[in-house]
């Protein structure tokens, strides 16, 4: 069965007791400093500090008693491996993460807390299938694709049906893309809402793998680079570019600076704290890339968990 | 007109237009901590990045036509000028502002933002006040005293009104106090609305001025030190305690680490942007200065107006 809305709308129903609905916010300062209108959906807020949380519950919640007794496990670079244990421990069963080891310390935390088992593994994206699949082999466990499952899909969608719920009359909306599994639900929900509207993947320009594939009209194999937008390093699944070339306007490339400069630019505008990964979206603005003449622009602010000792507009860390 | 609740609803009447209905947010995690349940008013989202814009614009509104051409004047060490020169371009009408020249560059720029004309000056009280009477008798601008105003007092009230509006079964509520006009007036709505609230006061133990002259029933001159709560390094104002002698039920110290990690802890669990003078309310949480057994709390969360070059737990500025 293909992603449709009905799955959308279904995952929402499901996830709603479990997830918060997120806020909305504009800012008067950053709508003259690019001439359009912008609407901020804070994922930043949600549960676990990130979007994630709403394709994880949706997918542990779509399993069957007997498959669920056996636990999840998934590979991650951080936000769905909080996600996923989060999940899990509301249904009471066992989840099994899998982190590279150069993982964000705070993200390693937020897992530890919500009682998932972590194994550590080298960070690349073999090392971290090859160890999940030994989980699932080992324990039985349901594997739960941080990007490549449909019910993830699903739930990630969830995001742009309150967004356009909240504000029905946006004209693009913007939203990052790593593995891909939020642009897909994004693309589905926001099309079937309002067919007419435009919906622009963003991505680091260290991490292109999205923008050259969707040129190509197919995956091309393309390795990321070491860009601080942590959560977009993922390259994208098939099955979620498959989606995007269907639904998806454009996908935008930005620079390294600009995503620091646009992190920061929210923190002081919004006062809100976002990570790398979400600042993205609003980094396009920075760049000019895209053009704005008063149109109204949803963003997704996918997630809020930094470490705060490692800013990147620390000097020392630079 | 003595400070009472009628003029804060009338403020709250008079400033709406102009202000954020600011949201109240919670943690499960940071009540799972403390064992309380805490809300968060945040004014950290308000016009201008701070609570001052409801006691400035309420100000400014009060005056007539006449008397408003003039312009205001002020002296403030930050959130006051910025929020003052807004509601002067509200009005159209000039705004001098008399900063210490040990101002945040972030406020600074701010002032400068909202179009105020700045005099600096030396670091200290006498200084602040003999220079903003210099301007004041050259210009024929009205002086809005940042806290020691009836009409500032009962706009900064607007807080405690709209936070027993949205929560109305608050027992205790934690407001930070530096000059005390968000005290005197917070203390006033809280105990109309609420006649059996406890309103406690919290400042830094660098700070004690309010809770020294607290203590002793009357004023008692004291230096303030260089606590990083910049925003309560002012001394409290004689009406301010005058109110606050009679309606708040206690005044709570902190210390400097525990103000830098309960403003970590914010930024961490709630992903928003608050200032170290704001943090002071849940820091009294940190050093289990407050009983909790499950009573439901209120923390007015002052303002998110902080320099994010100079971080409190960033080793370079220790």
């Amino acid at each position: 069965m293909a992603l449709d809305f009905d799955r959308i709308r279904e995952a929402h129903d499901r996830i709603r007791p479990h997830i918060h609905l997120t806020p909305v916010l504009t800012s008067a300062r950053l709508d003259a400093a690019c001439g359009g209108r912008l609407h901020f959906k804070c994922e930043n807020f949600q549960k676990a500090g990130a979007f994630k949380s709403r394709g994880a519950v949706n997918a542990v919640f779509s399993l069957s008693d007997a498959v669920a007794r056996n636990g999840v496990a998934t590979h991650s670079s951080g936000n769905h491996a909080a996600a996923l244990a989060r999940a899990a421990g509301l249904r009471s069963i066992p989840a099994h993460i899998v982190m590279p080891a150069n993982s964000l310390r705070a993200k390693v935390r937020a897992v530890e807390g919500y009682g998932g088992r972590i194994v550590f593994c080298a960070p690349n994206q073999t090392a971290r299938e090859t160890a999940c699949v030994g989980i699932v082999a080992q324990t039985g466990a349901t594997l739960v694709h941080p990007f490549e499952n449909e019910d993830v899909m699903a739930g990630q969608g969830t995001v742009a049906l309150e967004f356009l719920e909240a504000v029905p009359d946006l004209d693009v909306l913007l939203c990052p893309v790593g593995g891909g599994g939020l642009l897909a639900g994004t693309a589905v929900a926001a099309k079937h809402l309002r067919p007419d509207i435009q919906v622009i993947a963003v991505e680091p320009a260290l991490a292109d793998d999205t923008a050259v594939s969707f040129r190509a009209g197919h995956l091309v194999p393309r390795p990321t680079q070491n860009t601080i937008a942590d959560g977009l390093r993922t390259l994208i699944g098939e099955p979620n570019l498959e989606i995007a070339l269907r639904l998806v306007d454009d996908v935008v490339t930005v620079g390294e600076e600009s995503i620091t400069a646009a992190m920061r630019l929210l923190w002081e505008s919004l006062k809100i704290v976002v990570e790398p990964s979400a600042a993205v979206v609003y980094a396009a603005f920075l760049e000019s890339r895209i053009p704005t003449s008063s149109r109204r622009f949803g963003l997704i602010l996918t997630g809020g968990n930094v470490d705060l000792d490692a800013l990147p507009w620390q000097p020392s860390r630079r």
